[in-house]
């Protein structure tokens, strides 16, 4: 306790809404005293912060899956944290936890919001803490339903990802690949294009810089596009709706090309394809899924153990790095699922 | 026989592929002696053609969910006619029957084409003439599976429809009512609208030229849209999406107000909205329902018997303002299916 009351909590708070690119401007850096945790609740020390491309949407005003942060409010994050003090018989000291801790050193959760279930106690022998923010995480389960319950690939199809290197899209490939599928990535560069192929096992990766996408696609889809996940929009979106194959199933689950966009968003012009091959494109939203996350996790931790399964994260260091370090997401500067370590533990 | 090798067959054949608004020189007029039928085959009289938005699409080169329609081949249409000339089993002459008659005065059928069902006998106490190239044709099969197989409507659900006084709107709207749905029509003009209420019995109608239809959803889809049959694109997908409820279902049925645009097609910019609310849009083409025809048409004759589904058809007549009929659909001035009457009987 007392230890608590002379620590100093950093937070990185949303001052104005962006327009285009976020700028450091549209931050602004609070410190205040970390106060002990009231009855049932628990303060836990924020040691990781996944960094994601749907932070975007929540920066902007306006209905959307979920509200978006308010002006002042300490910015939404996914982390993982360390518990540090509890009065809550469901965590003790010394937990790893994953929750909603936001972009601060130090997260308090009361009775009510642990009663919700909103702090989940990690174990990290299922994978690390940075694998929990990634595969075993909501970039993984993301992955994880929207593969499998939205897209529903059998065996011997062709499951095309974009944001291939992603943290979202090499859980797609590779869930692909376990399930019988063939996997075809999109991604930025040759570096990321290879490891994709060479270590997480696609078939194949088309560099999206490097030729048209749908020239790609004819040479490694040769038996068209069955699934594809869709994490960019934009122009890729729609240059595989030019490839899909009848009933094809097309997942929107972002559209990363788009969200600092100062112009209107470009919508698909090829979506008439859905109509010529009686296809289909549906939206996914991961917390929908949040009851069957312990069935999906444990599935995720069996393919990590037996190396079916590979991950990357590519970690930045220090909360003030924050604002920085969130735009490699839209400069596709990323190399697998980014994360902000902001204390070591 | 000798009746026909005396009589002339006039045919509209496609002379060229259009750039925008069809024009009468993309056709060509061709007339030639009648044959008789081949051994299995017959020969028929075509006395109605079905106009349909389609067909703007059938005279465009490439890939789509059927062939284009060759150069000097006779234009693709849906027709109803009377079998005139008989060496099959299978039909008498005088049969009044249904089939891919094509803009022409007379149509010969193959034995492997009858083979096939290619052509079907109607049946006149099911539905008049006219009923059987609307609600118990393909535009109404196409309302039908797109409205209960693709949108699958709920009771108490909100389903609107595009084109609502068109062929398959007018389908679309009646089965929503039928089906316990609050049903809500867009279409142009104040005539078409109050048709629509007051005739037809959907609960609203927008008039899409009277103001935004944006404003004119919120009015009468006071809880959101659940299921929308889109049977035009653009702008009105767009204004849609804005307000559909999660766990909606768009139904790709056509775009018409895209067809003859020399730009590039406008995909829906706000398409995003699909992973907000978790809502599929997906593509219906009628054919592959075809084996489930008959049990449709049966539930639809009987609507049409005891009073609860109308229809309504705006008959031209003379194959000669085939070029010119055929473009009242893509002004919006048809008001009810389209037909072109070629012979009376």
């Amino acid at each position: 306790m007392t230890l608590l009351a002379t620590t100093t909590n950093h937070q990185i708070r949303l001052a104005r809404r962006p327009v285009g690119l976020p700028v450091r401007a549209d931050w602004s850096f609070t410190a205040e005293p970390v106060s002990s945790p009231e009855p049932g609740g628990v303060v836990v020390k924020t040691l990781l912060l996944s960094l994601d491309p749907a932070m975007r949407g929540w920066m902007n005003e306006g209905k959307s899956y979920i509200a978006p942060v308010a002006i002042d409010e300490v910015m939404r994050a996914v982390g993982i944290g360390v518990v540090v003090a509890s009065e809550s018989p469901a965590f003790a000291v010394g937990d790893r936890v994953s929750g909603l801790l936001g972009v601060q050193e130090y997260a308090a959760f009361g009775a009510r919001r642990i009663e919700r279930g909103e702090l989940v106690r990690i174990d990290l022998r299922a994978g690390t803490p940075t694998q929990w923010l990634n595969v075993l995480g909501a970039p993984g389960m993301t992955g994880y339903f929207g593969l499998m319950d939205v897209g529903q690939p059998k065996p011997s199809e062709t499951v095309v990802v974009s944001g291939a290197a992603g943290a979202v899209g090499q859980t797609v490939g590779q869930l692909a690949r376990i399930k019988g599928c063939r996997a075809v990535g999109i991604a930025g560069g040759p570096a990321k294009c290879k490891w994709v192929v060479d270590e997480l096992g696609f078939d194949a990766c088309i560099d999206y810089k490097a030729g048209p996408v749908k020239e790609g696609l004819k040479a490694h889809c040769p038996k068209g596009v069955d699934v594809y996940f869709d994490n960019v929009g934009g122009e890729i979106l729609d240059a595989v709706l030019t490839r899909i194959n009848r009933r094809a199933r097309i997942i929107i689950c972002g559209a990363i090309s788009q969200y600092n966009s100062t112009e209107p968003i470009k919508g698909p012009a090829n979506y008439l394809s859905l109509l010529v091959n009686r296809a289909r494109m549906e939206g996914i939203v991961v917390f929908d899924y949040a009851e069957r996350y312990p069935v999906a996790i444990a599935e995720m931790a069996g393919y990590l153990k037996d190396g079916t399964m590979k991950s990357r994260e590519d970690v930045a260091v220090g909360i003030d790095t924050f604002p920085e370090t969130l735009l490699r997401l839209f400069r596709g500067e990323n190399f697998g699922k980014l994360v902000l370590q902001v204390a070591e533990g």
